[in-house]
């Protein structure tokens, strides 16, 4: 019996999956953050490691014939972390090396088993890839909260609070989201107050308020719809900007909260996909999975080595 | 021969003047930022009392019959603030007590001498203030790079990179603002370097790019002319939000870095505010010059108290 297995590591958490070559999910595993970047090399294997022993459980660890982990932060780590995957590979006396790609590749995956086609993630950024043979070979966006990730929950939850001052100093129409979002961050709803609770949290803090937007648009609020139709736009002119329909796709992945959370954007988003450029989009399912996936279809691969 | 004194003080410096009650200037001082939340109390005091030592010099302290003292931070900073200015004024003799206005007061007056109007800052932030009496009664944005400063200098620098983000990734048009942008910031102009750095400085950092904006445009850059044609309309459309027609109001003053430098914005928001509002625009001149003039005009008052 062979078995394979995907882990998807991001900044908070890491989830491993131990799979038959038939499909079947024979373990699982948790673990915290392990994206190399930000927590350390070390501290990083440290939780895969939490996660793989997990996963893998009593199964003979020389059985796994392929692992692919998609990591943040991993590719850009360099040959110290390479190296490390290696040693722990070893450790593990898996029955293969481990292949490292990136969160991207592994979020597509876990939306489809082609191996083209476009990957919008929003959570608290905003990206979209182009993907080929698996592969991330473009993205458009993901700048951050500070010059981009247009459409994100950091953009949204912005927006919110803008909308909240706008409507408190006359710029704007009413809102609702100025009593919501006073809620979430203030006892009075006062410029001031917005302003203090908003400069007295870190930035991206206010990717949180992002599910108020929603909310607000589906209760018929007209300036928390136009906000949902402008991130809606704006994730779709990131898509265009890949040209998908002379690159030939037809696919696309929708990954990250704000985009796997249903309601009016994730619709609009796939409204727009389909009319704009002829692609159908599905959700990103388990991405631990998705790296299992690509595991099965054998990207998997020597640590550092070529793909296949 | 009776005095009065005008002092504007700000973030990073202070300024001051002694003027005859015929208008004449008799001395000037100079000293560092002076903002009682960003220095604290005690530091922005002394700094008061070098550049209003400096100015009165040789005068006879209780010569002086009105002082108004623009400071930024000063009217939110409360009683121990008023309390420290009524001990400086008796440690220097002066013969009166200060009037603490607030820095837009003062930027309205050295812009004229009318009591009503609309000022419109944009250096590395930007506010729309409505003055009547002298006094600032209202505003509408200076929300801080975070949630706003809409038109700021800061918003033209962030627009810039992301212009330039847009033009590496194909979400905008070429710009000569890639290359312009990437000098200040990069050694090579890739989209991984430009974030770097972006993201390496304090975000008030970008404002510094604000000029190569200005710069491009007037080289006949497309893309910087649409930003600096979208930074005047949102300056316009927060003076729209003060309603300055319905309120009869005929004046504005611009201040700040960003409408004092000669060049396109400047000039299409002298042209808006005249088309769309009716409003005669004059550049603020020296900002302690206005705060001396407000003391000459009678708002100088006990400390605390109110004002004529």
């Amino acid at each position: 019996m062979r078995h394979v297995v995907g882990v998807d590591a991001g900044g908070s958490h890491t989830r491993a999956v131990l799979v038959q070559t038939s499909g079947e999910v024979l373990g699982t595993g948790r673990a915290g953050g392990a994206n190399p970047v930000a927590h350390g090399i070390g501290n990083a294997v440290a939780q895969l490691e939490i996660a793989l022993r997990q996963a893998i459980g009593t199964v003979p660890a020389e059985s796994v014939s392929a692992c692919v982990l998609g990591v943040a932060g991993g590719p850009t780590s360099g040959e110290p972390f390479l190296r490390a995957l290696g040693e722990l590979a070893r450790r593990l006396g898996l029955g293969c090396a481990c292949t490292l790609v990136s969160d991207s590749e592994v979020a597509f995956a876990a939306g489809t088993s082609a191996a083209d086609g476009v990957l919008l993630i929003a959570g608290t950024g905003a990206v979209v890839v182009e993907i080929r043979a698996h592969r991330k070979i473009r993205h458009v966006d993901g700048d951050g909260w500070l010059l981009g990730d247009a459409g994100s929950g950091f953009w949204l939850g912005r927006q919110a609070v803008r909308a909240a001052l706008a409507a408190l100093d006359g710029r704007g129409a009413p809102t609702r989201l100025l009593a919501e979002v006073a809620g979430e961050l203030v006892a009075a709803p006062t410029s001031e107050g917005l302003r203090a609770a908003a400069y007295g949290r870190p930035p991206l803090a206010l990717a949180r308020l992002a599910p108020l937007v929603t909310g607000a648009a589906l209760a018929g609020d007209e300036v928390a719809d136009r906000i949902i139709r402008r991130a809606a736009d704006l994730l779709l002119a990131s898509v265009g900007a890949l040209d998908p329909v002379t690159a030939g796709h037809t696919r696309a992945v929708l990954a990250g909260g704000v985009l796997l959370a249903p309601g009016p954007l994730a619709e609009l988003v796939t409204a727009g996909l389909a009319d704009r450029f002829g692609l159908t989009a599905r959700p990103a399912g388990d991405t631990a999975l998705g790296a299992a996936r690509l595991a099965l279809s054998g990207v998997g691969g020597p640590v550092g080595g070529t793909r296949e």
